[in-house]
């Protein structure tokens, strides 16, 4: 990997994605005691950063495959960051989802007129469902994080922070199968290798913290966490590089991701899903780490029922 | 007015206030078949705009005064602009507010340490309470709209909008007293002559409306308007100004900010108080006068109890 290659990827779907901003508050400076930076990615295309990987996906793909058009399986961003990608190229998407997804996340896939197809909500009936409609189309399966192309999409969004703000030295971000992650960290080794890379995960889906513990790919042992888009393993291609180059992850309460929710809503006045909460959440419990330190955090999406919010 | 004069009190207050976000998306550009162009001061130092406008009424007023303190009375963000902008010299801010302030405005006032004094939830019992601490300690009143430099400051909002994005046709922005909106129609008119200005206005508290029909200051009839911030009547500084510059005023129902509310929130993922919904609110019921336009939308604030969201 090298830095030729993330801003060839970065060259290839800016025009398809937002350049988000990066938000500052001094009353949560004060709170934590150090420089904070969000990077806004609930501002990105689709509401996540879920859009880089999967424009960046469909737009390596070859040409002569998109009439057939892509799919996917998905009960969250990914699913409607791949409706959105699809449409960049005149192409379809077809996303298999299970039958109780989050209304939100469905009217979010309708958006980009992509085509849903319902099944049971068990992983086996969402690969099964998935291959059977792909053997048929020929469709591109495009996954939602181990996947070369994706991880590449989603370095993308620590390349733009790292070349807009020197000298940061954390970067937080939060880890479900570690595809973001995997790109942040690929990013900063390159751009900017004194800065430090710590994760954050739900206490209640830990399984990256016992996967590098383990040195194996773990499965999460719960998966009772109000941040959903946690919920995953990490992948034989996301794990290495999260065994590579983070230094830590840090565990989060519950109670703390919720806190932090109404935190950041409250005081940076966004929008956040509780996946992007969790971060914070680790500062609430403990903010020593970073003390007197320059923190740029990802705020990972804001896909959120707004008429059901956990405080 | 000259740009001269907008330009100094810009450089003045820049290092105090943040240069807030443009935020744009696709989805409400196509909903409303525009540009949308979405200044956000929910951003803004305290959550607001007013933030420009009292910093600027603070370091305008004379270095000596500073000792003895400023003193306004507020329900609503002002309180909370004034006594950040008095932190900024060193001084002290007393804020008179009535009993049933809500929580969250109470909260925002403590957090910049001022002092606050609670009365009657009437304006004579506001205006008496601040008039006798004022004579006692001799502090400089900085009133919430009625105040050149509090217009001035206001300006600035526009200013960066103007100086950032070229050719905009229409700019958008909700009238309560009348400051930023006197503020945005000076800045406008010197730097954009061009753009249309265009206010919106809850019909439960249209008395900015009816003041212009009339061609004299008129009280708001009822202010039963969930857009809390918008309750004020026009000052004899504020509705000059709006009678030159404005083309139009847009009556809002409440169900349409509220709609508005919910719909800002859902896609542009950003926190908006019920005052900052009333422009969209106005889109809603009628958008056929910005279509195809490029439209600059002035986000008034941030600040709600998101425990009790409207919708």
């Amino acid at each position: 990997m090298t830095l030729d290659i993330i801003t060839e990827t970065y060259n290839r779907i800016k025009p398809y994605i937002t350049y988000t901003p990066i938000l500052k508050s001094s009353v949560l400076d004060k709170m934590f005691d150090c420089s904070l930076l969000f990077k806004c990615e609930n501002f990105q295309k689709v509401g996540a950063f879920k859009a880089r990987g999967a424009v960046n996906a469909v737009l390596t793909t070859p040409k002569e495959l998109y009439q057939k058009g892509f799919i996917t399986h998905s009960s969250g961003n990914h699913g409607a960051a791949l409706a959105y990608a699809a449409t960049i190229v005149n192409s379809k998407a077809t996303i298999v989802m299970p039958s109780n997804a989050p209304k939100t996340k469905i009217e979010s896939v309708n958006r980009y007129g992509a085509s849903i197809v319902f099944c049971e909500p068990t992983l086996q009936s969402r690969e099964e469902t998935m291959v059977s409609i792909q053997k048929e189309s020929g469709a591109t399966i495009i996954p939602p994080y181990n996947h070369d192309e994706v991880i590449l999409g989603q370095s993308t969004c620590a390349f733009e922070i790292l070349n807009e703000v020197n000298n940061i030295d954390v970067l937080l971000a939060p880890i479900g199968g570690g595809g973001l992650m995997s790109g942040t960290a690929i990013a900063t080794s390159i751009i900017s290798p004194r800065t430090t890379i710590i994760g954050a995960e739900p206490l209640n889906a830990c399984d990256a913290f016992d996967s590098l513990q383990k040195g194996t790919i773990q499965p999460p042992k719960t998966t009772t966490t109000i941040a959903d888009g946690l919920r995953t393993s990490l992948g034989d291609k996301t794990f290495p590089i999260l065994q590579k180059h983070l230094q830590e992850i840090r565990l989060v309460k519950e109670e703390s991701i919720i806190e932090a929710m109404k935190l950041i809503m409250s005081i940076l006045k966004i929008v956040i899903e509780p996946s992007a909460a969790v971060t914070i959440g680790a500062l609430i419990e403990d903010s020593s780490f970073i003390k007197n330190k320059k923190v740029a955090v990802i705020i990972c999406g804001g896909n959120v029922d707004l008429t059901s919010l956990p405080f």
